[in-house]
């Protein structure tokens, strides 16, 4: 394909792009192709000979569409929201046209230079603690700073390695190291059960134990849970080194106590990691700050601007307060991999601060979103989406056959047929188990249905509805569609049960 | 940006991404801007309201582009190419399109699909085992199959995972856990002084030891120098579980003795990985791979399509023979994430393959890079830029000042100015220090020149000049005339020296 093909087929591409987008509300949202779909129709060797473009952009329609589950629907109110905007895929195209492998700041300086000022850009936005930047307002050097990773997955394992570090060097001082070697397998990582699993997944991929704490009964881990579990597990010779609190947990988005748990974590000098995965774009808007109070004491922060702030996957940001440890860490040097002495704030080796050596050119449609958005933009969409889930919840409450099993605070509305709601002549008495299987029934009758897309949960032996409003493209109608799906089917359910 | 200004102005940048390539080689490669430009000339803190289209692409012009240095340009010859392709980019276009953050099946069956067929097809392109692969010939599921990493460090720490658990799931049976927990910091993982630094900073997150082993006089790691380091280790009472092998290292693309490897690691039931990250892409040319004899007996094999086939950065391809201590290691269940009951071959989990949970739909662009290139297309690629780097050690020799360092196999020449070469009144003799310094003022004056861009390294104490060839829109042309740089400049610096 040479350039000049593409300035066409580029173009018939974007032309593409937004009929998608505006014909998204006539496709249902979930793909319902049977495993295996897709092997029966594609070859099962790559071609010998080149294959035209027209071939591959129909077989992309008639193959592959049928098997994609819509994310970018206004009617896609699963899991969490993948929000995307278009400032952002044009700097994801640019990205690509540049096709940087940034691994130091020789590779590109505008890519390294321009992550270091819109990871403070952001940070700024949601009202991090100026601890966190990675500049001071005198152009000097902070200590800590903003760097680009892949996911919030990979934030915790980074966290836990720079917390690793902290807590074996504290030991340095006074053992030979094979003592410090010794401690290793004694370390351990304190989770709620409402902590994202990849907290667990962390824990096994460095090698250290994971202790998960039962939440309280608003779903948060609390400082003095925290606190007794730490106390048991000194006593078994085991050595504490870090927590992970979060800000907006995935099942109900609950807020751990964070006060609390940096209270415990400094007192016995554990690495304090806050996981705001989703709910860390709301902080953009200052009414969501004080709900936020003990982040500014956190060791490292992070959130994905590609769950809830308008920029395509992947771009999950985390900051530090101090980056010693982290870099300590993970810092390898090589005679190929050569470093600029010079002013060091913006010469950052931010290979260091991740787990693998090379990186995209991921700040570029942050640069684009923020400010072809502009701050108020950004704010806007938050409220936009916490109004509709505030008024779904409303609307459920009003309806009268269901509960609320979590304070509607971000965009999360997770609820239930309540048990009184369903009547049955068959089954009696109507407890958790059959009040469980109507919800269950009442998400699988959603699917089929396919007008909307939601998923369930299950909330401490609870199976619970589960609506995430966050869609770029989504409006009050797409939400008030899904009210009446939801009412409808809820009707059929219980007439099914009755 | 609504849907219609975006129609105008994706379009517009298509245009730009298209001038931009068309305009590459009156570009200097290199940026020449100093540590900080970029903080001087942009705003500290995000716009409060959003501002134009226009107004950031002339930014972007005007601000970013000088901190770019240029891996897409025929001039470029540092480090590895970064190949890309129009193909690779529509497809990553329409990733971003969906926008879909594909943890499992349930998040789009084509996602998962498509990964599975589209390694496949990568695994058959390159004559890979077919242990390797994912669906046997009667469409029944394998053992094994491959999945797209981020980079090939991801894809080392993945290996050395799965290695820990077989390792430490072959002592479960005789051990409790608390025994088995105290092993882990005894495990040892092998790799030499050539394997890329990725190895060792994955020992540094996974928490194991690493023994970097000396490689030979050809730069290779031999069975022998593996099984005498294992023999010491043992004996001071570690648990060697894992070793790298590599097919083209970054130095010199020097390939491991990988059959004596295979030997030692059968032997002594080591996990073996093999890293290709570079040279894989050579083995879709059949003629490339007697040289990989070994790899067939790996446990889990890596290359980087967006290293030297095609495909834009990132996405490294792993293969593992056999899945079942990869997913025991990574696997996490949690309630909303469910799991398609099935014909298991086509709803695999990929992230239970990999470190974090979400990913891209990344099988995309090599759907339709492997199409509209073909399997010919991508193996002239290869043998063009072979053809190059071999007429550019024949030229370099012809000269009679250079001396090549390594044998000239794929698209990387390594040379040095030879002592003999350098005549100087002023400093006697012309010994290795001498040398060095000569050669490390040669690509300090390329840099400075500009016309051309590669960098040095320093192989067992010699700095040589590294040529690596590779870039798609590079042709014959653009060796010439980095062959017309390197001698008029090696002219300068001798000229200096004497």
């Amino acid at each position: 394909m040479d350039i000049e093909s593409f300035r066409k087929q580029g173009k018939e591409v974007i032309d593409n792009i937004c009929d998608y987008y505006q014909n998204l509300d006539q496709i249902p949202p979930m793909s319902v192709v049977k495993p295996g779909y897709l092997y029966k129709i594609i070859p099962h060797e790559p071609p010998e000979e080149p294959e035209s473009f027209e071939d591959v952009q129909q077989d992309l329609q008639s193959k592959i569409m049928p098997g994609i589950t819509h994310w970018q629907s206004g009617n896609f109110f699963g899991w969490f929201p993948s929000s995307n905007s278009f400032p952002s895929m044009i700097g994801d195209m640019y990205s690509n046209m540049l096709n940087i492998v940034g691994f130091n700041w020789i590779c590109s300086p505008a890519v390294t230079e321009l992550e270091t000022m819109m990871t403070d850009w952001l940070g700024k936005l949601i009202g991090l603690d100026k601890r966190f930047l990675a500049v001071n307002p005198d152009g000097t050097e902070g200590q800590g700073g903003g760097s680009i990773q892949g996911s919030a997955s990979e934030a915790i394992i980074v966290a836990m390695i720079a917390g690793r570090e902290m807590t074996l060097d504290r030991h340095r001082g006074d053992n030979i190291e094979a003592e410090i070697d010794g401690m290793r397998h004694r370390l351990v990582a304190y989770f709620s059960d409402q902590t994202h699993c990849s907290g667990q997944k962390a824990s096994n991929i460095i090698g250290c134990k994971a202790c998960i704490i039962p939440s309280d009964e608003d779903y948060r881990l609390t400082g003095d849970a925290l606190l007794d579990a730490i106390r048991r597990d000194k006593a078994a010779g085991l050595i504490p080194f870090f927590v992970c609190g979060t800000f907006g947990t995935t099942n109900t988005t609950a807020i751990d106590d964070l006060v609390g748990i940096a209270d415990v974590a400094e007192a016995e000098k554990l690495w304090f990691h806050v996981d705001a995965a989703y709910a860390g774009s709301a902080l953009s808007c200052p009414e969501f700050r004080p709900l936020a109070s003990g982040i500014e004491r956190a060791d490292s922060f992070n959130f994905n601007t590609h769950k809830w702030m308008l920029i395509s996957f992947e771009c999950s940001v985390m900051w530090v307060a101090d980056s010693t440890h982290l870099v300590n860490a993970l810092s390898i040097q090589r005679e190929y991999l050569p470093r600029v002495k010079g002013e060091k704030t913006f010469v950052k080796d931010y290979r260091n601060w991740q787990l693998p050596l090379g990186r995209r050119f991921g700040a570029l449609k942050l640069w684009f979103m923020m400010r072809m958005h502009g701050a108020t933009g950004i704010r806007a969409n938050i409220r936009e989406d916490v109004k509709q889930a505030k008024w779904l919840e409303e609307k459920l409450l009003e309806d009268g056959r269901f509960e609320i099993m979590a304070p509607v605070v971000f965009g999360l509305v997770v609820f239930r047929i309540k048990p009184a709601a369903i009547t049955s002549t068959k089954i009696l008495p109507i407890d958790e188990c059959v009040t469980n299987k109507a919800n269950i029934d009442l998400v699988k009758a959603i699917h089929a249905d396919n007008r909307v897309f939601l998923v369930g949960t299950n909330i401490k032996g609870k199976d619970v509805v589960r609506v995430s409003i966050g869609s770029t493209i989504g409006t009050q109608q797409h939400v008030e569609n899904l009210l009446d799906v939801v009412l409808q089917l809820t009707t059929s359910v219980i007439e099914q049960w009755s």
